[in-house]
């Protein structure tokens, strides 16, 4: 981004917001769980995307910086809840909260952190940004209640439409929709409508990639434990497409591997998956999905953009949001 | 309470709140979890006080039902994290919600009933009601860190004056402090300072005797398992009594037996330990200790209610705190 300091500024407010330290030593622990996840320094694509987008709106770094704050906020305490939702191992290169501290202590200091999200937009008093955090946390849990459901159900009769539906609820909304908009009131504006079609394309294309690395990624590259979304069993499009390419005997045989819990997964069932998602073409299909996504909605956010005043931030946000929904890594 | 309907205008106001149905299963699935707790009909203590505070401070019951509502739905969005973090097999006469639709669901559906709660508060637009809504859960949670770091980390060394640290966060503050100042915001007024000193010492009072009757009550009369806290270790006036009462040597000892798994306590153990609390006069020591509170909370509560324009609704506060603070069922 063209501050180089916006990240430092964002975590200096969340720093800042958040109470330090406390006579009672429960208390005390209790604020530097809410901390935690902030200070191992997460990647604050959605605030600095925040930012940018007030500036193109005409605003000011500093009347973005509430919102940008508290949607860091907001992804630091929705991570607490979904790592013990999903069992997660770790988060950010350091074990889950939950792994530190055990359920009851994370999913309660989730809980406050929450709240002290709600103080700063609630504090920062920009009109309609309050009912922006609602609708976008209203989505999100119910795109989190879709993909767990599926998974508490065993659900895997899927189809495209079906995944679509999830992905714009629980990511790409919060990753680009949210942002765009609250950037926009940040600076006083009333968000472009294209800004929801256009955010909900490229969070599905940067999903769809995410999930693609993770299936096929240079290990190296992308950091993760690749075929790691297969032994989790997560719904990722190449598995839609793979279960709906196969005869049924086929598909019940790969969802009954699928189902079992991860320890219980052999390397050669992940393999032999790998192998149909291959033959099946779901790679180059998903690919596909996502380049398509992204080109629609690079173009429509290219129009929204190219009226606002603006334009060296107008160019950034073209920029990461190009790197977001083409990333191959 | 006067208005006999009180209930049945803040259920229908929750009700009304929360959505109802939607097309994709897991997200009607989500709706109905939400509103599960509230239909179950909890006994609404808290938001009927706020109600009457209302009026006691010459307002309307229509002005205050929003605020009534929504601490409807911080009680049932907390109680079902709650019920998560202590592993609760149930709550009002049917399964935990956790026990229904397992753990990363109804962690969920907390989440997702929290948001709305903001939603209501925000929109009632009543001066000074957020900010209470604020400190009301930035304390409760507090409460709960002591409660369970207090278990996490097996501590037992607890004093008097610690256990009432405790109670005051968890319980006193949103039980009848936040109650009454919510009464007065929403009736346009200034709560009385006198308010927060007599809700703690009032909430204080209703939690020793909750605590106490749960030790001593008559199973019949109060119409949970006597004896259940004893079980799960909780940590009480009478045991902090008890344990600050004995040599080392028996102290160790009891320690020792509480934090045993639920399961592995046996029947002749929580007898002895119930002779020892007998012998210590802890039972006792506890009814004067919540005796002490609450005489000292009406005291105070009586003379700022004195001064209310709405009398009718002053008394009722008074009777329902009366009830509340040195109930015997």
């Amino acid at each position: 981004m063209a501050v180089p300091s916006v990240s430092d500024a964002i975590r200096a407010f969340v720093n800042d917001t958040l109470p330090r330290s406390h006579a009672i030593p429960e208390i005390h622990q209790l604020y530097a769980m809410m901390r935690d996840y902030a200070a191992r320094g997460g990647k604050m694509i959605r605030s600095k995307l925040l930012v940018a987008s007030a500036l193109a709106h005409g605003g000011t770094f500093n009347g973005a910086l509430p919102l940008a704050a508290a949607l860091e906020m907001f992804q630091d305490w929705v991570l607490i809840h979904d790592d013990i939702e999903d069992e997660s191992e770790e988060r950010r290169g350091l074990p889950a909260l939950h792994r530190l501290h055990g359920v009851p202590l994370a999913l309660n200091a989730g809980d406050a952190l929450h709240v002290y999200m709600w103080q700063v937009v609630f504090g920062s008093r920009i009109p309609g940004a309050f009912e922006e955090f609602l609708s976008m946390i209203h989505r999100t849990a119910e795109g989190q209640q879709i993909d767990l459901g599926w998974i508490a159900a065993n659900r895997w009769d899927i189809t495209e439409s079906d995944y679509l539906e999830l992905v714009q609820r629980k990511t790409a909304y919060y990753t680009v929709v949210a942002p765009l908009r609250l950037g926009a009131l940040a600076a006083g504006r009333e968000p472009d409508p294209r800004f929801t079609q256009a955010g909900l394309d490229l969070g599905v294309a940067f999903q769809i990639r995410d999930d693609w690395l993770n299936l096929a990624g240079d290990r190296a590259v992308y950091g993760k434990e690749i075929g790691g979304d297969l032994l989790e069993g997560k719904r990722t499009l190449m598995l839609v497409h793979l279960l709906n390419s196969l005869p049924d005997d086929e598909r019940l045989e790969v969802t009954r591997v699928l189902s079992q819990l991860r320890t219980s997964k052999t390397e050669a069932q992940m393999e032999q998956i790998m192998r149909l998602i291959q033959e099946a073409g779901s790679l180059g299909y998903a690919q596909a999905v996502a380049d398509h996504h992204a080109q629609r909605g690079l173009a429509l956010l290219e129009a929204a953009l190219s009226e606002l005043p603006g334009q060296d931030a107008a160019q950034e946000i073209l920029e990461v949001s190009t790197a977001l929904a083409t990333r191959s890594a």
